[in-house]
């Protein structure tokens, strides 16, 4: 029960990286939405391998085929499954693996829990490559949000020691992310960016990996998303979020900062936006900072919606490293084949969009329900 | 459908602050356990207010009544209902709340979501009294753990700016968290917390608040529990950690650290145990350093289960503050009234490791319904 | 898990026939909604136990405390908990039945189950008192569902060998509900309602139970409510309804009897409702017969929701049974001691008519979230 | 969220009928089980179309790939999609059908629901053609339940006025349930079913139709599967049975015959089965009759699960109808065209052992997880 996510649009993602196709069934859709498959196209390339030399060199044309849901172009209310096949796999490269675990991989831990039944070849259902259904997923909902005035957008804010500066929490706007998302890499900071993809060459010319943390920022969100307890903000982003390999850390707003902060510099004090023209008082509150992330109490208060994200270096290296093999029982020295990134965190930033789009549709799915003023206005 | 967690395990947590009672249902408890509570009562007494001076002033003894699921002190399969009754409540404080929410509480969103119909009096549901049926759940939930030989532990690691060691992430166990569970403060290094405490008076003497940060460790934890993508450790345990108020942000093993390391650095090398006794030599695999925190694809891997949760300072201080007036429509001053803990660090401690609990013990579950090797063996 | 009801609104019920309280958790209310507790105490009373010679002497006065979810009588958001207590409890009535089972109880299976860690007292978890707590939150979506225009009503179709006329399934309306609704005995001919209590007076004087059928109907229903497959009007309101003990069948429409018509009979015309004024044709067609029982693809077509239930007689009768001893492995006479319905198919009425409104309610706000046709306009 | 079935294994079924395929989604399947193929092919096969003059002339071979979830033809713990292909479609039979909705179809409210958004073709997700896919998931637990021991099996017990004698419901085993499944035409008595065959050759010369019952048993059910209240067996069977289109009634046991039965006709009196071996008492007790269809307080009481599903007769004849134009608002005739079942109750009766397979298989999985006795002995 491992690969479903979400309470009123469902997301079942299926596949292993060496089996026919990987792909995910959206359950939940509104029908009568004309999804923009030129857009989805553009999304998901920010994803697809085989483009840059900090990717794999694996190459897959990553192009889905929507085998349900659609009348046309047009959702229909039934189920959406979308498709990619998986061509270019080279099994035999992994065979070892199920003997010799690669430190800081799930081979171990497959093994513990399936006993050696499971499908090793390229990761199986641990591989990378299962991020490319949820970005199917992520770009369709990204399409939704956009038409209810929610922009999202993530970037690179370090990769290994290099370190960017995040966003403005208060100031950050559809602007500012559409910006970054069309960067080439995406850092905000071109010269950041190259001195990144720098640190990942290195890293990769001397066998080895680099990780990162990459910001994620979700402008135009209507306040009241969310719940409190178990169904925050906080709760569902970091639900879908860890969904994504190597991902071992995510913060909103001040995050770990906050906690060296006292009460009187962490609150964000509220005020009135000027140029708001609500006709309640409460859509025109802002806060002077965003410490908060946008979340307090679980609940969105319509400010930006920013979260960071720690992304571990690629387990596979090419270097030597030391393992065990489970057959013999006894140490054994392991050198990685395949073919793999030297840092994911690039490809990484479309996939935690991909999964906050997600996490934010289904929340704003839950509030809608219960937008029947008229019903309940009776009764106050 | 904000307060229900779990699987295989259903937690449904009610309450607020001051209405009659706030409490639990735990649906799918094994029939015929035999819960202690002397045990479950000296757990519950580390989250009780009341009884230091980092913590609020209101007294309430938190002694829960246990309408339902069991036969005697047995559970009996049936869903466990306990309450504990709200008496001390003081709703007087909170009248002006509903116009001039807190900064950094969720006074604001509340109002957004719930257009005035919310309950304010003492933060209604959004209050910390909450985590005391969370600790009840996460009580009885330790016990079945204890039995399967799992031992589960937190401390402070940080208080504002006052910072103590780590856990050793490989050499941690069930003494060492016996321990730190029985100090007065929960803090490993005493004179670390005795600092910590001073730290917290002082701002509370300041009219002020701090935030810090806890490190809980699971250890004993089988391997093989949790699943890949959307059911993994990390999606379950932070789905359930963000449910406790004041939490910002959550990591594993090293976490943002692994963000700044090299593959080779953060890949943790297997090695055989030499002193372990298992017919399986998987049984007898380690790894030499435990970078990640006990979890490798979402499963885990019989290493210790190590993460950090970030806890914002109490946003409720008495210092004055600046909001708004949401009825007038202008900016307002605030000083907080009401009982509040300058620091809920100390407190968020049994918390955490209740949540840790209910999230491994339901994932425990979950695995087990596939433990019927001599079914599946034929197959092979 | 067995406890939990719900989608979007989640009922959690809890207790035993004589433990300290039965309850109900509901999370997903509105918030805002005020409560009308003398109705709902009015809805409670049909289903209270003591009124008449064809219900258990038991008495209990079945007036829930509301511990959650209120800010005085108006819903808060948070999830609502009530609770009732059970008092007259004679325990030492079911000491005999952990050994020796009642034939067409769940004496039997809960210690297939449970393997004597069952609460036998009153039947435990299995008793129908477990249906006053269905009966709030049922109770509670009545109304919510009579603010949209949505009544229902139940009435007995047959006891043992009477039988009474079926509704008319076009023609019934709110003011046939009501009246059904507010008689003494539930049937809608009080010479057939006479003859069956005079069935069940003798029966009851023969130390024996009938069983009967429920028919409810609900009327005002807006078409579009349920979805294909798991999710249809009948799969979700099957769902609750076998919730009820002792209910072996459910039937919507001519259900069985239209497996004996050919299609051309069992097929409802469409026609015009030359009185309808909708603003759109699809609003106001009709149906000229209503075999499909308001429902056609799981989705509700806008005509009267209409399905029986079978009751089976009450399983705890006086006369001498036949069984065995668990402890002996030996077949052994059974005489129930205890208070019980000699038939429990009037007391099951406003139980039916609560899970239907608990299930069209969810099915309504499933559906709500999805109400933003502006927001879709623009792409068809 | 409508096409999402189960608890601890979890069935996602996808597709249209035109669309490019339809499939299923199971998570949660054991790891390391070798699916036989030829098995699963003979299974679907009595469910493909194209074969009899029964059954709809459309041609598809219904052939499944499996796309992931294998390594070779053992799964391995990921997600299990196998889609079939839709080959022999003629969407333009359906043009007219989204203006003049067919009487007793889903074409009307679907309309409600989707707002015009709907794939119509060939019924859309509302087609029969949706149950392939079930059949793929019911055939994999079929083989599992295998395993365990437990046969499944459904014949038809009258078709239109046709009626053929029940299963003896205390001595049905597997080799009376495997005669069944062999036959040519699914009824216990051959000369009966030919009167069934020549009833439907009757209704199709005439451009009609007819409905049925089909009555399913499930044979060496362990007892104590299924929970009380909204996890019964009956409410999980429901949840599933009434997927399958055209299903609008289910009796368990005696089901609808109960309510007219005593207490003391009703009640299976409990006996020694002088046969059984087994260490406990409880695990020899059956009953002289099972009206309770093996199911008690909603748990398997390890008789033989029986029960009965109302099939209408097919919606779609060929014969005119009266019907709406909702594009002019005014009432319409209709002679539908397209390939149609005179009567679908044949190829229904796999469909309902598949998806009794599934609540089975899924509630044993529930119960399992509790199955580790020396965990909670000590407590007792």
């Amino acid at each position: 029960m491992s690969s479903i996510y979400g309470k009123n649009i469902r997301i079942t993602i299926f596949g292993q990286s060496h089996s026919s196709a990987v792909g995910v069934v959206i359950d939940g859709l509104p029908a009568g939405f004309r999804i923009d498959f030129e857009e989805l196209h553009r999304f998901m390339q920010r994803r697809a391998p085989g483009q840059k030399s900090w990717s794999t060199p694996r190459c897959e044309k990553d192009i889905p085929e929507f085998l349900s849901g659609l009348a046309g172009d047009v959702t229909c209310g039934a189920p959406l499954c979308a498709v990619i096949r998986n061509s270019d796999t080279r099994s035999s490269d992994y065979e070892q693996l199920k003997d010799i675990p690669r430190p800081g991989h799930a081979d171990f831990t497959a093994q513990l829990k399936y006993k050696g039944a499971q499908d090793t070849a390229g990761g199986g259902h641990f591989s990378g490559r299962l991020t490319a259904p949820l970005c199917i997923a992520g770009g369709i909902c990204l399409q939704l949000l956009n038409e209810l005035g929610v922009e999202i957008g993530a970037h690179i804010v370090s990769v290994g020691s290099v370190r960017d500066a995040l966003f403005d929490p208060v100031r950050v706007d559809a602007d500012t992310l559409s910006a970054v998302k069309a960067a080439d890499f995406p850092a905000s900071d071109s010269v950041k960016g190259a001195l990144m993809e720098k640190a990942i060459e290195e890293a990769r010319l001397d066998g080895d990996s680099l990780g990162g943390v990459v910001e994620c920022a979700a402008v135009g969100v209507p306040g009241g998303l969310g719940d409190p307890m178990f169904d925050g903000m906080e709760n569902r982003i970091a639900a879908i979020v860890f969904g994504i390999p190597a991902v071992k850390g995510i913060e909103f707003g001040s995050g770990f900062g906050a906690a060296a902060l006292r009460g009187s510099e962490n609150n964000d004090s509220f005020c009135f936006d000027p140029y708001s023209f609500g006709t309640e008082h409460s859509s025109a509150v802002k806060t002077k900072t965003n410490n908060h992330g946008g979340i307090l109490g679980g609940i969105t208060s319509s400010m930006p919606v920013i979260f960071r994200v720690a992304v571990k270096p690629t387990p596979s290296i090419s270097k030597p490293q030391q393992s065990v093999s489970l057959s013999k029982g006894c140490d054994a020295a392991l050198t990685v084949k395949g073919r793999h990134d030297p840092c994911i965190v690039p490809r990484a930033v479309p996939c935690v969009e991909a999964a906050a789009a997600i996490a934010i549709y289904d929340a704003w799915l839950d509030n809608n329900k219960y937008k029947y003023e008229e019903y309940i206005n009776g009764h106050q």
